[in-house]
């Protein structure tokens, strides 16, 4: 039986309970609308993960990259919207996985990509908060695309990903961001019926918002919802209200290795390497450095922060202005860091260590993630 | 034949040429004084690049893992220090290399660790310049340290690190940092010498300091000297003036997905998981976003930055005021993106596509990288 005090540090622990507390929550939160939730795998990059949200059945995902799409497809998922504009380099693999029986949607926001995929089920980008990709919702540019589109045989649909979400610090702005992506969305698919196009999917989503879709939002015609980060979430949905800290399933054991106690500081084996560069928090009204400190059992050591980074090390420190004295963490003590962003600090792992709840240190398995493009 | 517009992007890649030029620069930077280069293995993690370092012979290493230790130690080199550090938890991995026949000289700063150690060989690491770990070059602490390992025949030397010269940025305040170390590690050796102890290794660098150990700089005393980014550089090293972009060695190949012309944006494929989170120079006089973009045969484009990431999406732009208009770069258009840090970008991959010189898009070999700890 290994326990967390076995393993070499630093390591990426998941704590299965959280994830299951957490993928129950926004199971609930969906219920009463009439939408497919649609998760994002490339949080978590695991077919464990997506076990535990979909009771050991393949469902519907949406995935970033072609490997998370084959090695989904090598678990019997059928059904995968890979969120990322497509191009033509790209096709071979996915005509690959078709041939399959893997219905995989595309993405895009040009004609010229519409022109490309032709055979390939795919959805028009919408833009809804000038985040990143996407089309207008009203232009003439939405209907040129479908029509390419419907013409093949490739209209799926459209796709909005309210991504400026993540800059919402108030239920207000995150009840605004989720009311305007299916405002928007629907408005979308207006236009595109209103152009005689068959509009089958309208799909919105990000961990804020699905959070944010309470009974009062009208989700009508909204056919699914996407959301990605929740089942691990972060310091950066703490900070914006999304979750608590208490939710956090991933962090990552380090080891004390030093003092330099003049400086008040806490030097660990676990850098930027293990965590990431993320520094999500950084522009949050709290910014918690690299990440929250917990003893190895998760209890969080008050105003302790990873406050630095360099490959293999960590510096932890106090939270300026904290009362507290450093706390005494001899050289050898194993400590948790609670990440800034999920996404990032567990793509910097290969497998994660699972625990079945918070103080449990045993470990009651490894799942590997998918690694690469 | 592959080229650069074969494989599926983001991907790394590495101009053999380039390496070999910054691998002979600091060869003859170091040449005139009387010192062993200890190459840091962690920024490239590929015992194919330490081949070329040491025309295709082990030579003595650092290495940031015990995982690099071990897979260099399957490559025949034998005289690796680990330099970050030591638990004792981590000292069974060690011992077995030196059951091997592997010299693992390791790094701490402490008495409890130096007790932990024994019959291990081990390197007093010393402070100077308060970046990170190490005791003071002439307080007691230094001498006691020394004493418990020279008990036990564990007293390898000391080893310093410049690390605040990452943060210098005139040739002056680089050529202080480099004086500095020297002076330092003289100062810790003499310390532990006065104690009547035996100090064999004295090691002292950084890629900055390495490269400004110019002929007038005295490094009497002074055993070997580490560097290890110099093999790829990165614009965090430009940006100090230790080289010049054109001496980059890593890039990271991206294909143009969108483009978002009112915002003057155009998106790509490669996002913060193919570049790292890393914001180098975000500190420095000229802040350059998550990257330079070249095309595809290296040639820079003028004034184009990454200037935002997601996971999976890369954003460019110009500089803000910029002459140029947003260039013409067509979907499917494929890029390279010049990295902030190398170490943290070669991180997100798991192998390099080599090319033998900037211009040549053949791909000549694919290189895998060390990974995990």
């Amino acid at each position: 039986m290994r326990t967390l005090h076995d393993l070499d540090t630093p390591f990426a622990v998941v704590d299965r309970s959280r994830v299951l507390a957490n993928v129950a929550r926004l199971r609930e939160r969906l219920a009463p609308h009439n939408v497919v939730l649609r998760p994002h795998v490339k949080t978590a990059k695991s077919t464990e993960v997506a076990e535990l949200i979909f009771d050991g059945r393949p469902g519907p995902i949406t995935v970033s990259t072609l490997a998370e799409a084959e090695a989904f497809a090598d678990k019997g998922f059928r059904d995968i919207t890979y969120a990322v504009g497509i191009t033509a380099q790209k096709l071979p693999r996915i005509r690959a996985l078709q041939e399959r029986g893997v219905v995989v949607t595309v993405l895009l926001d040009s004609v010229e990509q519409a022109e490309a995929v032709a055979g390939i089920p795919a959805l028009i980008e919408v833009d809804c908060d000038g985040h990143r990709g996407g089309v207008s919702a009203t232009g003439d540019e939405l209907a040129q695309i479908g029509q390419v589109l419907t013409e093949s045989g490739s209209l799926a649909g459209i796709l909005l990903h309210a991504g400026e979400s993540y800059f919402a610090y108030t239920p207000q702005e995150l009840k605004a961001a989720a009311v305007n992506e299916a405002d928007v969305a629907r408005r979308a698919a207006t236009t595109l019926r209103q152009a005689g196009l068959d509009v089958p999917t309208v799909s919105i989503g990000s961990t804020p918002t699905a959070h944010a879709f309470t009974t009062d939002i009208d989700l009508s015609g909204i056919t699914e919802v996407r959301a990605g980060n929740y089942v691990f979430f972060d310091l950066v949905m703490a900070g914006i209200g999304v979750c608590t800290v208490d939710d956090l399933a991933l962090s990552v054991v380090v080891t004390v290795i030093g003092h330099q106690t003049s400086r008040g500081q806490i030097l660990t084996d676990g850098g930027w390497m293990a965590t990431s560069r993320d520094r999500g928090t950084a522009r949050q009204p709290i910014d918690q450095g690299y990440g929250l400190v917990a003893e190895l059992d998760g209890t969080l050591i008050p105003d302790l922060l990873m406050s630095d980074a360099s490959q293999e090390h960590g510096t932890l420190s106090l939270r300026p202005g904290s009362p507290y004295p450093l706390p005494n963490l001899p050289i050898g003590t194993r400590l948790r860091i609670l990440p800034n962003h999920a996404c990032a600090t567990a793509a910097q792992h290969r497998q994660y260590t699972v625990i079945s709840s918070q103080a449990d240190l045993v470990v009651e398995n490894v799942w590997e993630r998918i690694q690469g493009w």
